[in-house]
């Protein structure tokens, strides 16, 4: 049997903060089966947080904080001493050390990081524009575009696009199919900002399959057909040979890594 | 002048798990400008990672690290204590804490959160799904929906949509227009999915100047016009009302507050 352990994640704020690096720590454990539905965002009353470390004690769990309120982190801090109870404060072994190099106190508003500031509009617009330029709909929004994403069905298109608006760029796509002519658009497209997307032939047709049943298809499909595909593979690469595109292989790439060589290759352009 | 701080991120992977974190940490020093560009990803040698780290002494920097591999993190970790480097480990706090109350090692393998496993895929057709139902496009999307997002132009249904595609959840969108017709499908929705979507007016018409003036038009329309914002909001009351839809105001909200309230509501439904 599997062991279990149960994690409590308490912020003064929304609490999203402690999410990833808690993924990133559970996905070293296979083995383990953590429970992470303990979540106690908007905590600001002392009475409210040590009810909440009470039931931690009785559920034996890891507590995770992000109260960015030094008393309150103090509070949970000593009585996870006095108890006995897992704790781990993430925000204040920053600020101790940066309090240490620069003297300065943080501000302790919490949930500053959600402010409507002009980072936080650019990254709406530019998910906007990615929904906006999917797909090729409107191919004139290539010319405005940090990246055009270009290669055939199923090579991840689309959700490269979001994340990389989610970074803030302004992100089209385009598929590539044999039989619809290219937008003449294309050739104006600073050939630095196109990148081709390919797959190995095999992958490509299991993720197609794949596919077709999440959509309850049959199979008997030229969509799936490995010659089929090579044709089609064969096609794109000769649209990124000649507008030459950059070409990534994202074949056993999550859209995190594939997109992190797009960035790659786009600080090499600034 | 401000002060400057110079931050190094050390991971034997990506190295993303540690930015949302440390945006939360620098969100709390609006004095303090944070030079977060020094980022050294997939490190797996000892002395690649001191170089990094001698440099880091230069510079003065902060260093922070998601490396998973124990022996390369105690060298980082003794090389610091030895020689004063600013150093936080965010991953071996929890390491030890786990092993503490499970017995249990981390497998020490990067890059684990990116693993293509059913729950990454499941995102992808999230997110893919909110794309091609977005705006109103395919109305028959509906039906598959964990969640219909309703509302005028400019109450963020798009940049809500994909962020709750990002945690897994179908979502669709219907732009409300009192001169187009809604779709018949509409009736057939289960109510407890529908969520409308308000905002305060001037508030509203603030909005669709500043998106008039970022595509470079004259404020002269009905569309920034209170007087027809007013009719426009009192029309989606009538619609949320006559569905049945649950009310949110998104003045003033950033998208992760919305989302926030939007899966509460979901969570009471199952």
């Amino acid at each position: 049997m599997k062991k279990e352990m149960i994690v409590y994640s308490v912020s003064d704020s929304l609490g999203g903060t402690s999410q990833k690096l808690l993924s990133a720590v559970t996905a070293q454990y296979p083995d383990i089966i953590f429970n992470n539905s303990y979540r106690f965002p908007f905590i600001n009353k002392e009475e409210e947080l040590l009810d909440i470390l009470r039931d931690a004690i009785k559920d034996d769990a890891l507590v995770i904080s992000t109260l960015v309120d030094g008393k309150l982190a103090s509070v949970a801090r000593e009585f996870s001493q006095a108890h006995g109870l897992s704790y781990l404060d993430l925000m204040h072994p920053f600020f101790e050390i940066i309090k240490e190099k620069t003297g300065t106190d943080p501000i302790e508003v919490p949930g500053t990081l959600h402010r409507l500031d002009s980072e936080y509009f650019n990254k709406i617009s530019a998910i906007e524009f990615a929904v906006k330029y999917d797909d090729g709909k409107a191919p004139q929004g290539f010319l405005d575009s940090d990246i055009v994403l270009l290669g055939v069905s199923r090579t991840s298109k689309t959700p490269l696009s979001i994340y990389l608006a989610n970074k803030g760029y302004k992100v089209s796509n385009l598929p590539l199919i044999p039989e619809v002519p290219l937008p003449q658009v294309l050739e104006k497209v600073d050939s630095r900002r196109l990148i081709g997307l390919v797959c190995e032939p095999e992958k490509l047709a299991k993720i197609r399959s794949h596919r077709l049943d999440s959509l309850g298809l049959t199979q008997e499909t030229s969509y799936t057909d490995l010659e089929k595909i090579y044709q089609e593979l064969d096609y794109s690469k000769t649209v990124f040979k000649k507008y030459g595109a950059q070409i990534i292989n994202m074949s056993d790439k999550s859209i995190e890594e594939t997109a992190f060589l797009i960035e790659e290759h786009l600080k090499k352009l600034n």
